[in-house]
Protein backbone atom coordinates (compact mmCIF):
# COMPACT_ATOMS: atom_id res chain seq x y z
CA UNK A 1 0.00 0.00 0.00
CA UNK A 2 2.54 2.79 0.98
CA UNK A 3 4.96 1.71 -2.48
CA UNK A 4 1.44 2.52 -4.32
CA UNK A 5 0.78 5.30 -3.01
CA UNK A 6 4.34 6.66 -3.01
CA UNK A 7 3.91 5.39 -6.83
CA UNK A 8 0.67 8.05 -7.58
CA UNK A 9 2.73 10.92 -5.42
CA UNK A 10 5.89 10.06 -7.71
CA UNK A 11 3.30 10.88 -10.54
CA UNK A 12 1.05 14.13 -9.30
CA UNK A 13 4.99 15.25 -8.55
CA UNK A 14 4.31 16.20 -4.78
CA UNK A 15 6.53 14.58 -1.75
CA UNK A 16 4.24 12.74 0.96
CA UNK A 17 4.52 10.77 3.98
CA UNK A 18 2.26 7.75 3.69
CA UNK A 19 1.07 5.95 7.06
CA UNK A 20 -0.57 2.47 7.20
CA UNK A 21 -1.90 1.35 10.38
CA UNK A 22 -3.69 -1.73 11.50
CA UNK A 23 -7.93 -1.88 13.02
CA UNK A 24 -6.13 -1.11 16.52
CA UNK A 25 -4.33 2.45 14.93
CA UNK A 26 -0.75 0.44 15.36
CA UNK A 27 1.61 1.65 12.92
CA UNK A 28 2.49 -1.08 10.51
CA UNK A 29 4.04 0.61 7.77
CA UNK A 30 5.25 4.27 7.19
CA UNK A 31 7.19 6.37 4.48
CA UNK A 32 8.56 9.39 3.74
CA UNK A 33 9.41 10.82 0.60
CA UNK A 34 12.25 13.54 -0.73
CA UNK A 35 10.87 16.97 0.46
CA UNK A 36 7.98 15.76 2.07
CA UNK A 37 7.56 18.09 5.35
CA UNK A 38 8.89 16.35 8.63
CA UNK A 39 5.50 18.52 10.41
CA UNK A 40 2.99 16.48 8.47
CA UNK A 41 4.64 12.96 9.63
CA UNK A 42 2.24 13.28 12.52
CA UNK A 43 -0.70 14.35 10.51
CA UNK A 44 -0.34 11.74 8.42
CA UNK A 45 -0.13 9.37 11.46
CA UNK A 46 -3.28 10.82 13.16
CA UNK A 47 -5.13 10.55 9.60
CA UNK A 48 -4.39 6.92 9.69
CA UNK A 49 -5.42 6.21 13.40
CA UNK A 50 -8.86 8.13 12.87
CA UNK A 51 -9.85 6.32 9.93
CA UNK A 52 -9.09 3.13 11.32
CA UNK A 53 -10.44 3.79 14.88
CA UNK A 54 -13.48 5.76 13.86
CA UNK A 55 -14.52 3.39 11.09
CA UNK A 56 -14.88 6.43 8.56
CA UNK A 57 -12.93 8.87 5.90
CA UNK A 58 -11.51 11.49 7.89
CA UNK A 59 -13.50 13.44 5.74
CA UNK A 60 -16.94 12.57 7.00
CA UNK A 61 -15.87 12.76 10.60
CA UNK A 62 -18.22 14.44 12.22
CA UNK A 63 -20.84 15.08 9.43
CA UNK A 64 -18.00 16.66 7.86
CA UNK A 65 -18.82 19.99 9.88
CA UNK A 66 -15.51 21.39 10.77
CA UNK A 67 -16.43 23.01 14.92
CA UNK A 68 -17.50 19.46 15.42
CA UNK A 69 -14.60 17.75 14.35
CA UNK A 70 -12.43 20.00 16.95
CA UNK A 71 -15.11 19.02 19.25
CA UNK A 72 -14.59 15.68 18.88
CA UNK A 73 -10.92 16.24 18.51
CA UNK A 74 -10.27 17.73 21.62
CA UNK A 75 -12.35 14.69 23.25
CA UNK A 76 -9.69 11.85 21.87
CA UNK A 77 -6.40 11.39 20.60
CA UNK A 78 -5.53 11.07 17.09
CA UNK A 79 -9.25 12.01 15.70
CA UNK A 80 -9.34 14.79 12.82
CA UNK A 81 -11.75 15.65 10.33
CA UNK A 82 -9.30 17.04 7.88
CA UNK A 83 -9.34 14.55 4.14
CA UNK A 84 -6.85 12.11 3.39
CA UNK A 85 -7.45 9.19 5.96
CA UNK A 86 -9.16 6.36 4.70
CA UNK A 87 -10.27 3.21 6.32
CA UNK A 88 -8.87 -0.28 4.38
CA UNK A 89 -12.85 -2.37 4.06
CA UNK A 90 -12.69 -5.97 3.79
CA UNK A 91 -15.85 -8.27 3.41
CA UNK A 92 -17.84 -4.92 5.52
CA UNK A 93 -14.86 -5.34 8.06
CA UNK A 94 -12.34 -2.13 8.80
CA UNK A 95 -8.80 -3.96 9.15
CA UNK A 96 -6.69 -0.82 8.85
CA UNK A 97 -6.11 2.32 6.97
CA UNK A 98 -3.97 4.53 5.54
CA UNK A 99 -3.14 8.11 6.31
CA UNK A 100 -1.27 10.80 3.50
CA UNK A 101 0.14 14.26 4.59
CA UNK A 102 2.12 16.69 2.93
CA UNK A 103 0.17 17.95 -0.19
CA UNK A 104 -3.04 19.59 -0.63
CA UNK A 105 -6.38 17.34 0.85
CA UNK A 106 -7.08 16.93 -2.74
CA UNK A 107 -3.48 15.39 -3.37
CA UNK A 108 -3.43 13.53 -0.06
CA UNK A 109 -6.82 11.54 -0.80
CA UNK A 110 -6.02 10.72 -4.33
CA UNK A 111 -2.45 9.30 -3.20
CA UNK A 112 -4.20 7.65 -0.03
CA UNK A 113 -6.73 6.35 -2.69
CA UNK A 114 -3.99 4.49 -4.90
CA UNK A 115 -2.43 3.20 -1.55
CA UNK A 116 -6.30 1.39 -0.69
CA UNK A 117 -6.63 0.38 -5.18
CA UNK A 118 -3.43 -1.67 -4.71
CA UNK A 119 -5.17 -3.85 -1.86
CA UNK A 120 -7.87 -4.42 -4.47
CA UNK B 1 19.52 35.97 14.76
CA UNK B 2 18.50 35.65 18.42
CA UNK B 3 20.39 38.98 18.52
CA UNK B 4 19.15 41.19 15.91
CA UNK B 5 15.52 40.20 17.01
CA UNK B 6 16.41 40.97 20.58
CA UNK B 7 17.79 44.35 19.56
CA UNK B 8 14.53 45.29 17.04
CA UNK B 9 12.59 44.03 19.98
CA UNK B 10 14.20 46.51 22.09
CA UNK B 11 13.70 49.33 19.70
CA UNK B 12 10.00 48.31 19.57
CA UNK B 13 9.97 48.40 23.12
CA UNK B 14 8.60 45.21 23.62
CA UNK B 15 9.91 42.10 25.79
CA UNK B 16 10.25 38.91 23.59
CA UNK B 17 10.84 35.02 23.50
CA UNK B 18 13.19 34.25 20.92
CA UNK B 19 13.76 30.84 19.39
CA UNK B 20 16.01 29.51 16.74
CA UNK B 21 15.39 25.86 15.50
CA UNK B 22 17.41 23.75 12.52
CA UNK B 23 15.58 22.27 9.97
CA UNK B 24 14.66 19.64 11.62
CA UNK B 25 12.82 21.61 14.64
CA UNK B 26 15.23 21.65 17.34
CA UNK B 27 16.59 23.99 19.16
CA UNK B 28 19.38 25.80 17.88
CA UNK B 29 19.47 29.20 20.17
CA UNK B 30 17.17 31.01 22.32
CA UNK B 31 16.53 34.24 24.97
CA UNK B 32 13.95 35.80 26.94
CA UNK B 33 13.72 39.06 27.86
CA UNK B 34 13.42 40.99 30.33
CA UNK B 35 9.71 41.26 31.01
CA UNK B 36 8.51 38.80 28.67
CA UNK B 37 5.91 36.28 29.60
CA UNK B 38 7.04 32.87 30.43
CA UNK B 39 3.78 32.10 29.42
CA UNK B 40 5.23 32.90 26.10
CA UNK B 41 8.69 30.34 25.73
CA UNK B 42 6.72 27.32 24.51
CA UNK B 43 4.54 29.66 22.05
CA UNK B 44 8.28 30.97 20.21
CA UNK B 45 9.20 27.41 20.17
CA UNK B 46 6.45 26.03 18.72
CA UNK B 47 5.87 28.96 16.51
CA UNK B 48 9.90 28.04 15.45
CA UNK B 49 9.13 24.20 15.08
CA UNK B 50 5.85 24.80 12.80
CA UNK B 51 7.37 27.46 10.34
CA UNK B 52 10.66 25.04 9.90
CA UNK B 53 8.92 21.73 9.81
CA UNK B 54 5.91 22.77 8.01
CA UNK B 55 7.95 24.75 5.71
CA UNK B 56 5.76 27.58 5.77
CA UNK B 57 5.17 30.76 7.61
CA UNK B 58 2.84 30.27 10.71
CA UNK B 59 0.81 33.25 9.49
CA UNK B 60 0.35 30.77 6.18
CA UNK B 61 -0.65 27.50 7.83
CA UNK B 62 -3.87 26.34 6.96
CA UNK B 63 -4.44 28.42 4.04
CA UNK B 64 -4.34 31.24 6.89
CA UNK B 65 -7.77 29.42 8.03
CA UNK B 66 -8.51 29.71 11.75
CA UNK B 67 -10.17 26.65 11.91
CA UNK B 68 -8.38 24.91 9.79
CA UNK B 69 -5.08 25.85 11.58
CA UNK B 70 -7.02 24.85 14.59
CA UNK B 71 -7.80 21.01 12.87
CA UNK B 72 -4.22 21.10 11.85
CA UNK B 73 -2.62 21.83 15.28
CA UNK B 74 -5.19 18.98 16.86
CA UNK B 75 -3.56 16.57 14.41
CA UNK B 76 0.28 17.18 15.09
CA UNK B 77 2.21 18.61 18.28
CA UNK B 78 4.01 22.26 18.07
CA UNK B 79 2.31 23.37 14.76
CA UNK B 80 0.10 26.92 14.85
CA UNK B 81 -0.94 29.58 12.77
CA UNK B 82 -0.31 32.04 14.78
CA UNK B 83 1.99 34.76 12.85
CA UNK B 84 5.16 35.18 14.56
CA UNK B 85 7.19 31.95 13.15
CA UNK B 86 9.24 32.58 9.72
CA UNK B 87 11.23 29.73 7.85
CA UNK B 88 14.70 30.65 7.33
CA UNK B 89 15.35 29.63 3.66
CA UNK B 90 18.37 29.44 1.98
CA UNK B 91 19.36 28.43 -1.59
CA UNK B 92 15.61 27.68 -2.00
CA UNK B 93 15.58 25.20 1.28
CA UNK B 94 14.58 25.54 4.58
CA UNK B 95 17.68 25.39 6.93
CA UNK B 96 15.42 26.38 10.03
CA UNK B 97 13.03 29.01 11.53
CA UNK B 98 12.94 31.64 13.87
CA UNK B 99 9.98 31.85 16.46
CA UNK B 100 8.87 34.95 17.93
CA UNK B 101 6.17 35.22 21.29
CA UNK B 102 5.20 38.22 23.97
CA UNK B 103 4.05 40.82 22.13
CA UNK B 104 1.56 41.14 19.23
CA UNK B 105 0.75 39.02 16.24
CA UNK B 106 2.30 42.38 14.22
CA UNK B 107 5.09 43.23 16.67
CA UNK B 108 6.04 39.61 16.92
CA UNK B 109 6.05 38.70 13.13
CA UNK B 110 8.49 42.45 12.93
CA UNK B 111 10.58 41.05 15.34
CA UNK B 112 10.87 37.31 14.14
CA UNK B 113 11.94 39.22 10.19
CA UNK B 114 14.55 41.32 11.49
CA UNK B 115 16.02 37.89 13.03
CA UNK B 116 15.99 36.69 9.62
CA UNK B 117 17.45 39.96 8.08
CA UNK B 118 20.34 39.78 9.74
CA UNK B 119 21.58 36.74 8.16
CA UNK B 120 20.87 38.39 4.70
CA UNK C 1 17.19 -0.34 4.69
CA UNK C 2 13.91 -1.29 6.44
CA UNK C 3 13.23 -4.05 3.51
CA UNK C 4 16.85 -5.65 4.06
CA UNK C 5 16.12 -5.91 7.56
CA UNK C 6 12.97 -7.80 7.49
CA UNK C 7 14.11 -10.24 4.96
CA UNK C 8 16.81 -11.04 8.00
CA UNK C 9 14.06 -11.05 10.60
CA UNK C 10 12.44 -13.45 8.47
CA UNK C 11 15.84 -15.61 7.78
CA UNK C 12 15.88 -15.67 11.85
CA UNK C 13 12.09 -16.36 12.14
CA UNK C 14 11.41 -13.14 13.86
CA UNK C 15 8.93 -10.92 13.60
CA UNK C 16 10.32 -7.20 14.07
CA UNK C 17 9.14 -3.50 14.06
CA UNK C 18 11.78 -1.80 12.39
CA UNK C 19 12.47 2.09 12.33
CA UNK C 20 14.44 4.28 10.14
CA UNK C 21 14.84 7.89 10.93
CA UNK C 22 17.16 10.83 10.08
CA UNK C 23 19.69 12.27 11.52
CA UNK C 24 16.64 15.26 13.09
CA UNK C 25 15.33 11.31 15.40
CA UNK C 26 11.98 12.39 12.29
CA UNK C 27 10.57 8.89 10.83
CA UNK C 28 11.42 8.63 7.28
CA UNK C 29 10.50 4.90 7.08
CA UNK C 30 9.06 1.75 9.40
CA UNK C 31 7.53 -1.59 8.59
CA UNK C 32 6.14 -4.20 11.18
CA UNK C 33 6.05 -7.55 10.20
CA UNK C 34 3.18 -10.07 10.87
CA UNK C 35 3.37 -11.38 14.89
CA UNK C 36 5.60 -8.52 15.93
CA UNK C 37 4.77 -7.03 19.42
CA UNK C 38 2.34 -3.74 19.08
CA UNK C 39 4.06 -2.97 22.08
CA UNK C 40 7.36 -2.93 19.92
CA UNK C 41 6.60 -0.05 17.81
CA UNK C 42 7.42 2.96 20.23
CA UNK C 43 10.32 1.09 21.51
CA UNK C 44 12.07 0.21 17.96
CA UNK C 45 11.31 4.53 17.56
CA UNK C 46 12.85 5.04 20.90
CA UNK C 47 16.39 2.91 19.80
CA UNK C 48 16.11 5.01 16.21
CA UNK C 49 15.86 8.49 17.68
CA UNK C 50 18.43 8.02 20.26
CA UNK C 51 21.14 6.15 17.98
CA UNK C 52 20.23 9.33 15.74
CA UNK C 53 20.30 12.28 18.17
CA UNK C 54 23.09 10.56 20.28
CA UNK C 55 25.10 10.04 17.52
CA UNK C 56 26.10 6.58 18.99
CA UNK C 57 24.86 2.64 19.50
CA UNK C 58 21.94 2.47 21.77
CA UNK C 59 23.76 -0.69 23.47
CA UNK C 60 27.05 1.72 23.94
CA UNK C 61 24.54 4.54 25.67
CA UNK C 62 25.70 5.87 28.91
CA UNK C 63 28.94 3.72 28.74
CA UNK C 64 27.13 0.90 28.68
CA UNK C 65 25.81 1.15 32.06
CA UNK C 66 22.16 0.05 32.92
CA UNK C 67 21.68 2.65 36.03
CA UNK C 68 23.29 5.47 33.73
CA UNK C 69 21.22 4.70 30.80
CA UNK C 70 18.30 4.64 33.05
CA UNK C 71 19.60 8.19 34.34
CA UNK C 72 19.89 9.80 31.40
CA UNK C 73 16.57 8.11 29.41
CA UNK C 74 14.81 10.21 32.78
CA UNK C 75 16.22 13.13 31.63
CA UNK C 76 15.58 13.17 28.54
CA UNK C 77 12.91 11.76 25.37
CA UNK C 78 13.32 8.85 23.07
CA UNK C 79 16.80 8.11 24.86
CA UNK C 80 17.61 4.43 25.47
CA UNK C 81 20.20 1.90 26.43
CA UNK C 82 19.14 -0.62 25.07
CA UNK C 83 20.52 -2.77 22.45
CA UNK C 84 18.86 -2.64 18.36
CA UNK C 85 19.72 1.26 17.62
CA UNK C 86 22.56 1.83 15.63
CA UNK C 87 23.25 5.05 13.77
CA UNK C 88 24.07 5.22 10.06
CA UNK C 89 27.20 6.69 9.60
CA UNK C 90 28.22 8.13 5.64
CA UNK C 91 31.45 10.13 5.30
CA UNK C 92 31.83 10.36 9.10
CA UNK C 93 28.46 11.97 9.22
CA UNK C 94 25.52 10.52 11.42
CA UNK C 95 22.85 11.10 8.92
CA UNK C 96 20.26 8.94 10.30
CA UNK C 97 19.91 5.36 12.22
CA UNK C 98 17.87 2.39 12.26
CA UNK C 99 16.06 0.70 15.70
CA UNK C 100 14.94 -2.69 15.35
CA UNK C 101 12.67 -4.33 18.33
CA UNK C 102 10.65 -7.07 19.23
CA UNK C 103 12.64 -9.91 19.58
CA UNK C 104 15.77 -10.55 21.72
CA UNK C 105 18.65 -7.46 21.92
CA UNK C 106 20.93 -9.88 19.93
CA UNK C 107 18.31 -10.90 17.46
CA UNK C 108 17.44 -6.63 17.09
CA UNK C 109 20.55 -5.78 16.78
CA UNK C 110 21.18 -8.46 14.02
CA UNK C 111 18.39 -6.99 12.48
CA UNK C 112 19.48 -3.65 12.43
CA UNK C 113 23.17 -4.38 11.31
CA UNK C 114 21.35 -6.33 8.58
CA UNK C 115 19.46 -2.82 7.59
CA UNK C 116 22.65 -0.98 7.36
CA UNK C 117 24.46 -3.68 5.64
CA UNK C 118 21.81 -3.01 2.61
CA UNK C 119 23.27 0.77 1.86
CA UNK C 120 26.85 -0.36 1.86
CA UNK D 1 26.68 33.02 31.02
CA UNK D 2 25.86 31.25 27.69
CA UNK D 3 28.69 33.16 25.75
CA UNK D 4 30.94 32.01 28.90
CA UNK D 5 30.09 28.55 28.72
CA UNK D 6 30.05 28.11 25.23
CA UNK D 7 34.03 30.03 25.46
CA UNK D 8 35.19 27.69 27.47
CA UNK D 9 33.22 24.55 25.55
CA UNK D 10 35.57 25.44 22.54
CA UNK D 11 38.48 25.85 24.55
CA UNK D 12 38.02 22.54 25.85
CA UNK D 13 37.36 21.41 21.87
CA UNK D 14 33.61 19.94 23.22
CA UNK D 15 30.28 21.13 20.82
CA UNK D 16 27.53 21.61 24.14
CA UNK D 17 24.09 22.74 25.07
CA UNK D 18 23.88 25.39 27.11
CA UNK D 19 20.42 26.43 29.13
CA UNK D 20 19.96 29.25 31.30
CA UNK D 21 16.96 28.89 33.27
CA UNK D 22 15.14 31.38 35.92
CA UNK D 23 14.54 30.78 39.78
CA UNK D 24 11.20 29.00 38.06
CA UNK D 25 12.80 26.63 35.85
CA UNK D 26 11.55 29.08 32.65
CA UNK D 27 13.77 28.82 30.09
CA UNK D 28 15.86 31.86 29.63
CA UNK D 29 18.63 31.11 26.86
CA UNK D 30 20.16 28.69 25.19
CA UNK D 31 22.75 27.98 22.40
CA UNK D 32 24.10 24.52 21.07
CA UNK D 33 27.08 25.30 19.18
CA UNK D 34 27.88 22.91 15.99
CA UNK D 35 28.70 19.31 16.79
CA UNK D 36 26.28 19.19 19.67
CA UNK D 37 24.07 16.39 19.82
CA UNK D 38 20.49 16.73 19.16
CA UNK D 39 19.72 14.34 21.95
CA UNK D 40 21.22 16.43 24.94
CA UNK D 41 19.13 19.61 24.03
CA UNK D 42 16.78 18.33 26.36
CA UNK D 43 19.25 16.73 28.81
CA UNK D 44 20.71 20.45 28.95
CA UNK D 45 17.37 21.69 29.93
CA UNK D 46 16.62 19.00 32.40
CA UNK D 47 19.98 19.56 34.45
CA UNK D 48 19.28 23.67 34.34
CA UNK D 49 15.72 23.15 36.19
CA UNK D 50 16.76 20.38 38.49
CA UNK D 51 19.34 22.84 39.42
CA UNK D 52 17.07 25.39 39.81
CA UNK D 53 14.13 24.25 41.26
CA UNK D 54 15.88 22.04 43.51
CA UNK D 55 18.51 25.06 44.98
CA UNK D 56 21.30 22.38 44.07
CA UNK D 57 24.23 21.20 42.10
CA UNK D 58 22.30 18.13 39.82
CA UNK D 59 25.29 16.00 41.11
CA UNK D 60 24.03 16.57 44.86
CA UNK D 61 21.02 15.27 44.00
CA UNK D 62 19.90 12.22 46.45
CA UNK D 63 23.18 12.99 48.43
CA UNK D 64 24.32 11.76 45.21
CA UNK D 65 23.13 8.13 45.25
CA UNK D 66 22.24 7.05 41.62
CA UNK D 67 19.49 4.53 43.17
CA UNK D 68 17.90 7.97 44.87
CA UNK D 69 18.66 9.92 42.41
CA UNK D 70 16.12 7.69 40.06
CA UNK D 71 13.26 7.25 42.97
CA UNK D 72 13.49 11.38 42.98
CA UNK D 73 13.67 11.57 39.37
CA UNK D 74 10.44 9.07 38.85
CA UNK D 75 8.63 11.19 41.06
CA UNK D 76 9.00 14.25 39.37
CA UNK D 77 9.79 16.28 36.11
CA UNK D 78 13.11 17.61 34.72
CA UNK D 79 14.60 16.10 38.02
CA UNK D 80 18.30 14.83 37.61
CA UNK D 81 21.40 13.69 39.48
CA UNK D 82 23.77 13.61 36.36
CA UNK D 83 26.54 16.32 37.12
CA UNK D 84 26.60 19.57 34.59
CA UNK D 85 23.95 21.35 36.30
CA UNK D 86 24.56 24.33 38.35
CA UNK D 87 22.36 26.66 40.77
CA UNK D 88 23.11 30.57 40.46
CA UNK D 89 23.59 31.59 43.69
CA UNK D 90 23.36 35.30 44.27
CA UNK D 91 23.33 37.03 48.07
CA UNK D 92 22.12 33.41 49.42
CA UNK D 93 19.56 32.90 47.12
CA UNK D 94 18.81 30.87 43.99
CA UNK D 95 17.87 32.60 40.88
CA UNK D 96 18.74 30.64 38.43
CA UNK D 97 20.67 27.59 36.99
CA UNK D 98 22.85 26.53 34.49
CA UNK D 99 22.64 23.41 32.63
CA UNK D 100 25.38 21.70 30.48
CA UNK D 101 25.32 18.35 28.32
CA UNK D 102 27.04 16.73 25.00
CA UNK D 103 30.35 16.59 26.95
CA UNK D 104 31.75 14.10 29.47
CA UNK D 105 30.07 14.94 32.61
CA UNK D 106 33.18 16.14 33.73
CA UNK D 107 33.33 18.24 30.80
CA UNK D 108 29.82 19.71 31.07
CA UNK D 109 30.44 20.45 34.87
CA UNK D 110 33.90 22.41 33.36
CA UNK D 111 31.78 24.24 31.00
CA UNK D 112 28.82 25.08 33.72
CA UNK D 113 31.29 26.43 36.09
CA UNK D 114 32.62 28.68 33.31
CA UNK D 115 29.24 29.95 32.97
CA UNK D 116 28.77 30.71 36.62
CA UNK D 117 32.27 32.69 36.54
CA UNK D 118 31.09 34.68 33.96
CA UNK D 119 28.40 36.21 36.53
CA UNK D 120 31.08 36.68 39.57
Amino acid sequence: MVDAALAEAARLGVPQCVAVVDSGGHLLAFARSDGARIGSISIALTKAVSAATRKRPTAEEGGGDPIMTIRLALAAERLTGIGGGLPLVIDGHVVGAVGVSSGTVDEDTTVARAGLAALA
